[in-house]
């Protein structure tokens, strides 16, 4: 019989229906993706030209800004979904609401390597990505305009990335968003109830439970949720409580990539380079949510098409029990 | 600049971004979507033994069930979401909570005719599809342990169906979903605060507003939604308030069917047609809302792919502008 799962954070309910019978293999493409037929890619060292300027870069000593030499660029989103010149604007149009696209919206170019995907980019690599990721955090949190920075990655075009080189985005928000919203209220209510972190408790918990645990060092553990939305969803916690990612360490950053770099590598084995999306999830700007949130990645690789069903009710059909991924994930030769 | 914007109900901000300058003809999709190559349709008429039983339908006098002769079949879905034997089962893992899967996954064969697209099919032969849309409430609402009915279409593989044969879902869930608890809670707190529905308020609005609006007649509106997640998100409202489909009439039916055909037929002319999703919002079983719920439809044509930001923040980025998807569906010619 199929099982219904509730998400302890944001009391999502998900289905988990195996009753199909699908295996871990059902789930990888059929089909290789289609290399791009891009004559220039936009992207690589040669071309600074051809994007805005840059905002932050790691560069060789001596060379010039937007020339290469560079091993991580920043640079702004051609076609930005925020923009980020101009005030608010609020204002009410009738009974409803609307405010001006301000905000930003940022390229995070991961390596001069057209070709190195993240999942097979060196450790060292990552770590340079995960700091240039912190400090656009640094820098942006000094706009008073902006309520909340997110940091997210789409791999492969079923993922929505409409460029194949490695790349991250970062968007910067006026308003706090919906889905953030929801983790930090339902993280505060079990504060409030229990005196203790929500997410810390989940980190007991699957330790202790183990079956649906991934990779684990010093600072970091990825599993698969208990209920998640989509085959593989994993998710990276810090182990030690900490709500904002702006906040982490050098031992922090070379523990979180070698666990997200591993996971990256064995769902490229075992789902042959999925495309999939992560997300980093922070505390927002201004906001005491020190002792309830925890902030923490999330990864979902593109396996499944949520459909009529999901986009009505927020709820979700899942075919692939979390322990049964997570096995998976485990005994996957990398 | 783009704008931001949100939506009364659910209180979720949208980032409307015209900036790339995409026109309607944009997201029409490049190539058909290629036929299915499948020997034999497991819901055409003279193959309803390849289905399970069927629980309601409406056939010609004289011809016996699971036979040919219907113009409209309900069947339980072969491979369920949600079993509909067995009791909740409650329980506690640590701090997770689970129950059984159990409530009702059946599939509505809106028609014999395997190529009669819903777009394309006659005024006549959708309203009895709303009908048995209807019946199949008035049976379900009967079991104690479901707590709310989800009828639901996917229409062409993009959105999700397996099946090429015009059909939609019904799923009867033992859990309150996600997205409907928002709806109710937005539209209780706006009547507490107004004594007026919401969605009565937005109907008042938009027929004002006009250039939302894609076709009105008596007792139904459809209109392009202000803070659309979606290019073309179409919502169908009655005028009159009634917060539950169930409680249709025999001329909102013939009224409903008129305007669902003539917004299916415009995106089918306009956007080649494209792939699409629509549900139906209705109260839950047993639940006072009265007052302040009005029952819709939502109708999602899958022209983009939501990644990364999406999924993190629950915000959505809509390259166009409601106000011009409503222009050219009023435009094309049918």
């Amino acid at each position: 019989m199929p099982e219904l799962r509730k998400d302890p954070v944001t009391n999502r309910w998900v289905i988990i229906a195996t009753e199909r019978g699908q295996r871990p293999h059902d789930f990888i493409r059929k089909e290789e993706e289609p290399k791009q037929k891009v004559p220039i890619c936009q992207l690589c060292p040669g071309n600074e030209a051809m994007t805005p300027d840059e905002i932050a870069v790691y560069r060789e000593a001596g060379t010039s800004p937007n020339s290469t030499g560079w091993w991580c660029r920043v640079v702004p989103n051609k076609f930005p979904a925020l923009g980020s010149v101009g005030d608010l604007g609020r204002a009410g149009i009738g009974m409803y609401d609307m405010m001006n696209g301000v905000g930003a919206h940022e390229v995070i170019i991961e390596t001069p390597n057209h070709g190195e995907g993240m999942a097979l980019m060196k450790e060292k690599q990552l770590e340079e990505v995960l700091w240039i990721y912190r400090d656009r955090f640094q820098d942006l949190k000094r706009d008073p305009r902006i309520r909340y920075i997110l940091i997210f990655k789409n791999h492969g075009r079923a993922a929505g990335a409409s460029l194949e080189h490695p790349h991250s985005q970062l968007i910067a928000t006026p308003v706090l968003p919906k889905r953030v919203m929801e983790e930090l209220e339902g993280s505060r209510q079990y504060y409030g109830f229990k005196e203790r972190c929500i997410y810390c408790d989940i980190i007991r918990q699957e330790r202790a439970d183990v079956q649906r645990v991934v990779v684990e060092n010093t600072h970091f553990i990825a599993f698969q949720v208990y209920a998640s939305r989509f085959p593989f969803e994993t998710w990276i916690l810090p182990k030690r409580h900490d709500s904002s990612y702006s906040d982490v360490n050098k031992s922090q950053v070379m523990d979180l990539a070698q666990v997200l770099k591993e996971v990256l590598l064995r769902m490229h084995h075992a789902l042959k380079d999925p495309p999939f999306n992560y997300v980093l999830h922070t505390a927002p700007l201004n906001n005491d949510c020190r002792n309830h949130y925890h902030w923490h990645m999330e990864i979902i690789p593109r396996l499944t098409n949520p459909a009529g069903f999901e986009w009505g009710t927020g709820m979700y059909i899942n075919p692939m029990a979390p322990e049964a991924a997570a096995q998976s994930l485990r005994e996957i030769e990398i």
